[in-house]
């Protein structure tokens, strides 16, 4: 508990984890202002978008902070896995009247750059975490120059011990029970995913880093679990989806308290990286796995208007629904009610 | 604690998970005379062989003990699958000299029966569980004759439900960390398994039967964690698989103690279901899920040969190397000593 604190700096150790899509700042400055660590995804925003949620950010907590990258390799073009996916969709696409041939491959989440790293230098947020490894060890050098502590996501002992031994200040055991994307990055084979139960003291018996759980923590029992096999803090994310303060969407929202929510699987079908998600039509018929989808992130481009005409119906047929695989902590709460309650959990001090 | 002790009757709310092949009654003598539930798997012994078993398991103890059965429905012949399971396997009978036209598929396994169901009147163990669901409405009414707790496997929310409604008295939460068969019984897809972290509070929730908790516990610190999620109490198997009273084979010791156990993945190639084993040969290069392989049990007749020359050569490249994910607790310790060392994760009582 020392340790992380003197990393984090924050009272308590809960991260809120980066949801690329479905929360801004107001997700995060909630979460810091209650004592956790808010944290802000920086995927899917342009660079203008960006900045505008860094100063609001800043604006509204005194607190320490985290920014989240994702720092994948841009994938080479490939006609033929293009067109493929194309011929997959085709039925969607008619179905849905929708002129793939207007369509192109998207290019919407831009790693880590130099650009990126300016934003950090200029800004400070006091913790940097990455997903799919690290960057460069130029633009490591960069963000270690700006004072940030570095995370990142391991989901095997392998990627654990690459974190470590590249920089990570302390590395995140991302249980297969986790919502999102998996963050494995010296791999691509999901049948070697690891559960939480297994991964976390993996890690805790071999790094000299602390180590943060996540992947099917929803509440306070789950948080003393953590910290009983080892944690020094834990990370959550699907729990704070139903928070006001979360820009999840209706169809999202619906899906998280429906039955539907129990059911979740990997899917590559919506960026072209295996991501968990509540399981819905795309995924029964086309996967949840596709040999077909393009490298991330670059299946998103021909799915998006199957996504916004299927919401339009108020369906979430096409949608990421993203969610680990426990739903049970999901309420309509203010974020800082729910951290205060995960925080029942940790031991005392 | 007190609801599982008045059905179990051990000291200790820790069951030694029944594992097929790799353990007879020394085992469970074991492990029941150290305070925990001690388990003698039945489905891969004939009759006789496992009433030579019984008979020496209860004169070696007075505690209560646990036999387990499979109660799968014997699967319907299929000549074309056969076929392709054959050309699958085809390289490798050339590899080794196997003569693959006097090989049959097997039928090792035979679900639990009337002839079972008398062994069971007959012997009165304390507890009997069954894996992939329950038998049917009779033969469940001459097991709840012979007095005997009843107990199976979940690995969905649906799956325990069922369990419960069918009259199991208590439910496993099998997390997908766990090593051997999955014991779902309501779906083939496993996509949808789910790890321990976020299936045991699910059915805490649910169920008002006791949780067991199944899947990546290794240790004191997996048991405290297990019951911090509301177990009422835990099954290990993995960890006992180096004990001198296991039967586990030198290829299966040694795969254990090597980097090897780092990587576990599910596989239907050794007996037709999907079964958690260390990443070898066979499962490197024809799965490891394959569509090839014949229901259950069926896949195990012409892989049996193949796993024989290769043990006879010290190589496990074509056995079943059952493990969980968490192979950390593997020690070559008495079963006694390790079921002590995991009851000091048990909270006070």
């Amino acid at each position: 508990m020392a340790r992380i604190h003197d990393l984090l700096r924050t009272e308590l150790p809960i991260i809120q984890a980066p949801m690329a899509g479905v929360q801004g700042h107001a997700l995060a400055v909630a979460v810091s202002n209650a004592g956790g660590l808010g944290s802000l995804p920086a995927a899917l925003l342009a660079l203008d978008a960006l900045r505008q949620e860094l100063t609001a950010l800043k604006a509204q907590t005194a607190r320490p902070f985290n920014v989240n990258f994702f720092c994948h390799e841009a994938p080479a073009p490939d006609a033929e896995r293009d067109a493929a996916w194309r011929a997959a969709l085709a039925p969607y696409h008619a179905e849905f009247g929708v002129d793939a041939a207007v369509l192109t491959v998207a290019t919407g989440r831009a790693p880590f750059s130099e650009a990126l790293a300016d934003l950090v230098a200029e800004f400070e947020p006091p913790v940097v975490s990455f997903h799919f490894g690290l960057p460069s060890a130029a633009l490591m050098q960069r963000v270690r120059v700006s004072r940030a502590v570095i995370l990142s996501s391991a989901t095997t002992l392998d990627e654990a011990l690459w974190l470590e031994a590249n920089g990570a200040d302390a590395v995140i055991a991302q249980g297969l029970e986790a919502g999102g994307h998996r963050g494995m990055f010296l791999g691509d084979d999901i049948s070697t995913q690891v559960g939480t139960f297994a991964l976390l003291p993996q890690l805790v018996r071999a790094l000299r880093v602390p180590v943060i759980a996540a992947g099917g923590i929803a509440d306070a029992q789950g948080v003393a679990a953590a910290m009983a096999l080892g944690a020094a803090g834990v990370q959550v994310g699907t729990a704070y989806l139903l928070c006001p303060e979360a820009t999840t969407s209706a169809v999202h929202r619906a899906a998280l308290q429906s039955a539907a929510a129990g059911c979740t699987a990997l899917t590559n079908l919506f960026t072209g990286r295996p991501a968990r998600g509540i399981v819905n039509r795309a995924m029964r018929e086309l996967g949840p796995m596709s040999r077909a989808a393009p490298a991330f992130p670059l299946a998103t481009g021909l799915m998006a208007p199957l996504r916004a005409k299927a919401e339009a119906l108020g369906r979430g047929d096409f949608s990421p629904l993203w969610a680990g695989q426990n739903t049970s902590g999901c309420r309509a709460v203010p974020a800082a009610q729910l951290t205060r309650e995960l925080a029942a959990g940790l031991p005392a001090r």
